[in-house]
């Protein structure tokens, strides 16, 4: 937790203190082990960041004064288009698109997506948020990405994906692509990313008909995770 | 796995037959339901990648055919030098790097590297390798990687980082710097990040002595995990 986040209806009526219990009194007790009078980087949803110092230290909770004179970093100009990943790999990179600051993801099926990564309890509303917020406070945004899920693919880009991606630079990761990604793209960018397994033929071509250009990383197969932000890396100013 | 990884010394005499039993014949058998006659991309340890078409199938052994008849992808022309992670993230960090083709990371201490994080057993040799083999299974590559532990980290970087970082350019990841890490170095490189807390100020100003240039990745923090791949996504061509 490198940023203290909290809900504007957290703050004390006078606006400037925060009283925090639970997981983030916790771990700023235990494992940053703050100290009366120490100053941490904070931030209120959807709103302001600054800095929080603490005023009071308790067993279970821990007071706060909270000064919030800047504003959030603006999201990236990007929407990731996301094959869903399994469970695990999903948590992750939800926390990793928090951190990032990307503003939107669309979680998607594909043919070499498990039907059953659908059911699991991760994609509820309120598990998907936890996992937002704990990347929020890696990232030190204060911005909830959306997250929408389209487990048809094919309606989804037939019906959608031009929408979404009119007025950007729409990329597809695909290993057999002849083109590499680009660097430094300017402008609002669309990024579809695969499963693991890869998009299969007849899902490339229905992605390049909605005018998205296939590029590739390297000679390699990355993993989703990692591909990622390899291409963000890449295609990002 | 996308990619059969074998040693040289379990092709059968005739130089072209290979019989996998245990993890690998497992996967191909019931993840990737191979069949009489399916073709996969196929590889030799330290030597040449081509094709693997299955000739047999048992219950608990498959017997391929092979033909190597490409030479492995380049290694990049990167040199990783990370602060150690977690056992968890680094096991996943050693499959990245052999699935991404770096020839060489070094993992160092730090002021906020766990000094426990040495005695995890992920770091004996045999547990490096397999989790090394992962990554190449992954990424197609048939080079392992070089990993090196330097647990203290003055020495390593006043005594041996200089020569490493020789006629390469080098970088470091620190989100206060003043520069935004650059797109598409050519040449030789030598990346340094640090831990999830980041390095202390003597740690980078240490780097900085050495030649390594301050850079960040934008306004948020990200964690190892996924600063790796996206600075080297930014930094190769």
């Amino acid at each position: 937790m490198n940023f203290i986040l909290f809900a504007a209806d957290e703050l004390a009526p006078d606006g400037r203190h925060l009283r925090l219990t639970g997981r983030r009194a916790d771990h700023l007790h235990r494992v940053l082990r703050l100290q009366l009078g120490d100053r941490r980087p904070a931030g209120v949803l959807d709103g302001n960041r600054g800095h929080a110092t603490v005023v009071a230290l308790e067993a279970d909770e821990i007071v706060l004064q909270v000064e919030l004179d800047e504003p959030a970093p603006p999201p990236l100009p990007v929407t990731l288009v996301l094959a869903l990943p399994r469970p695990k790999v999903l948590r992750r990179m939800l926390a990793y698109v928090a951190a990032a600051g990307l503003p939107r993801v669309i979680l998607v099926g594909a043919w070499r997506v498990e039907k059953s990564y659908w059911d699991s309890p991760w994609l509820q509303p309120e598990a998907i948020r936890a996992d937002l917020l704990l990347g929020l406070e890696q990232g030190g945004g204060t911005n909830l990405p959306r997250i929408e899920l389209r487990p048809r693919f094919k309606p989804f880009v037939e019906d959608e994906l031009l929408h979404i991606a009119a007025g950007s630079s729409a990329f597809v990761g695909d290993p057999e692509a002849a083109m590499a990604c680009p660097h430094a793209v300017a402008g609002n960018l669309t990024v579809v990313i695969g499963p693991d397994a890869g998009f299969n033929r007849y899902e490339l071509d229905l992605l390049a008909a909605q005018g998205c250009d296939p590029v590739h990383l390297g000679t390699r197969m990355l993993r989703v995770e990692h591909a990622v932000p390899t291409m963000l890396g890449r295609l990002l100013p």
